[in-house]
């Protein structure tokens, strides 16, 4: 592959996309859609060969499992599509405008990035999400999954550039590329033609792509997340939330890792672990935890800063509050913490002090994603500050532009 | 210096400052404007002695200039002081807030974004703006002015952190620091404790600082501004518009450098070259400009590209507003771009075609600053995309975080 033909075809076509009306985006949304139902025997078998050679290959089966795109992924993402297309087109939308003193309107006009680069392991819905999200904001996407699912992204790959030439929009809007290593580097320092990089999967590729980039990236990293039992919590409600956080999709970044438990609440101790156990989840504990009830192994210092994305949850004894909050700061990833309290101050403390993207007070923190805040849906999550912080939907994925209306305003006085 | 340890004592700052009333923050302001008043003569004693040094090295005399920090220029900071401590506090204020359908009530809420290093060259100012400017939005602040103000920059140093003391804030929230390249090189490595850079100075360190920093730079870039005269523009507006965006500050970076002129207004072209003349600014054009007007000297494809910052403009004929657009989006810096028209259709072409921050009609470039805008006053203006764009304010500054309180809300159904 050549990256900067790649790359300067992305700028070209962003600058198509950045003026193409909404219907045609959507036009194009829907015909993805389309096709991804009428072809899935294609797709299936081109995901089949990649499963197959994973196989062979000895891949983890953790990844086989993320790499697999069955018939039910299948009309998940065409739901997601149709989703898309109803949502809201972000460009073109003014905020923050009205009129100064001297008569000058200023607004602050909505448009998209530009190009945006996707880095992802495995899953290639991935590829059908991302594509859709940087459509419809009106940016163009470079797609690099991984190369374990090469053939399955190659024919959703072509299936993007049908669906945009029969919309009427640049065929290059979706690029998906494979590419080497050292390809991807190179792609890295084209800070010309991309405007952001959003890698997506384990710890080591994030970094190194933050590292090698010249381009502003935007990281989502792991999400070590807890739920703090506050001194006084109701205890069946405090244990659900605990659970459905931990238990619902133990796999996903917003699942809980580490329950920390106020001394005075820990008389629910034994029920807390009993409820895990029940839902056969592995306990580690500190060794308070340890002499508060039965069946539970031995937690060290790693285990708080560990992000299992398993049937393991890790439990802590802390004093109040303020320990929860040092905690949580000390060793979570400022991805999403929840506090199950009925003190409003404790509450509010809890919401100021932790530095997460999210902070939940009563509720689990399955509720960090896109859909449920409101944003329609969600390309990730975001563990960075700037730009963009927790979920970001389709606004995260545009920039303003300062527009400004006169009547021959000048600031100097050029008649004396 | 143990570059560490200033970037350790400066998150440690933060933590702290982040949760400090605006009263605290407004009296640490206030206290740096009354010393600055009454230590002037220390300040600008140590100001002497840089210059000197300056001078003795053979400094370009722009940049002694720009060095210079005499008395108007410290009472033109004691009044920004001031009008920073008017400004609102952007801290705490929640947007895009609502309740969600299932009862969760869900808010954005402004939080500082922590650690901000200022890296700049020669003007001591900026260690008063940029330092209040952090302050006032909750972030602590690394300030590294350039070595040939060190004694001016020391001194400024030293009043901030008695103000800081003695309004009750941790007095290394502001620091001025010196060191050496590589120390600086060493900084920008800390991401762990730095959450943004942000580089003022010339385009080579600029780039520079971009290239080694792991943490997220926002770049502000030179200004190679536009005031584009359209087909039928009342002439004189078009005339006193252009001559404002040239004249009124030369050397600031929303200070226009090249004048496109339609085909259809060129026939004004021995006013405008007239007009700059009267002005004392030297004229360079294109060829169909020097056949139009006399005392032209000859453009080449440098001067497109060319931010002057001085009494010098280029002007280039163009066909249409379309030419216009591909001009400034392929020479321009992104910055600062105005049309001069009376054509409405034309207007909003340009505006939504011109691939810049701030983008004006019937305006001078010279508007595009924090206070015309609405904000108060910059800290500077972004030519990237991501974060921030255009002039930054306070607003700017800070993050959010999502603080969402439920009711015992869990996603699944745990008592099936």
């Amino acid at each position: 592959m050549n990256v900067k033909d790649i790359a300067k075809q992305a700028r070209r076509s962003a600058a198509e996309l950045a003026a193409a009306p909404t219907e045609r985006k959507n036009q194009a949304l829907k015909l993805m859609g389309e096709k991804l139902s009428e072809r899935a025997g294609e797709v299936l078998s081109a995901n089949e060969e990649d499963l197959c050679r994973a196989e062979g290959d000895g891949l983890e089966q953790k990844l086989v499992a993320r790499l697999r795109f069955g018939e039910d992924k299948i009309s998940s993402r065409v739901r997601c599509l149709e989703k898309i297309a109803a949502l809201e087109d972000p460009v073109g939308q003014t905020f923050a405008a009205g009129r100064r003193p001297n008569g000058l309107e200023v607004a602050r006009v909505r448009v998209p990035l530009g190009v945006i680069l996707m880095i992802y392991e495995a899953r290639p819905h991935v590829t059908v999400n991302a594509g859709a999200f940087c459509l419809k904001s009106g940016n163009a996407a470079i797609l690099r999954g991984g190369s374990e699912a090469r053939q399955c992204n190659e024919m959703l790959g072509a299936l993007w550039r049908e669906s945009l030439t029969e919309a009427g929009l640049p065929e290059d809007a979706v690029q998906v590329v494979s590419g080497s290593h050292e390809e991807i580097g190179e792609l890295l320092t084209l800070d010309e033609y991309v405007d952001l990089v959003i890698p997506r999967g384990g710890k080591g590729l994030i970094r190194s792509i933050a590292e090698k980039s010249r381009i502003p990236v935007i990281k989502h990293f792991e999400g070590v997340c807890h739920v703090y039992i506050d001194d006084g919590a109701d205890v069946a409600r405090a244990i659900e939330i605990a659970i459905d956080s931990k238990c619902l999709m133990p796999e996903v970044c917003n699942a809980m890792e580490t329950v920390l438990v106020a001394e005075g609440a820990s008389g629910a101790m034994g029920d807390i672990v009993e409820a895990f156990s029940r839902h056969g989840v592995t306990v580690r504990g500190c060794e308070r935890t340890r002499e508060l009830a039965e069946g539970v192994e031995p937690a060290d210092e790693d285990d708080w800063r560990t992000e299992y994305l398993d049937t393991v949850v890790s439990i802590r004894v802390v004093g109040d509050v303020a320990d929860a909050i040092e905690h949580i700061n000390k060793y979570g990833s400022h991805h999403t913490d929840s506090i199950v309290t009925d003190s409003e101050s404790r509450a509010r403390r809890f919401l100021a002090g932790v530095d997460s993207g999210v902070v939940l007070v009563n509720a689990s923190t399955m509720f960090c994603d896109g859909e449920s805040l409101g944003m329609g849906a969600e390309i990730g999550i975001s563990t960075d500050k700037l730009h963009a912080r927790g979920p970001m939907g389709l606004e995260e994925l545009t920039t303003y532009k300062f527009a400004i209306r006169g009547d021959g305003h000048v600031m100097g006085n050029w008649n004396g």
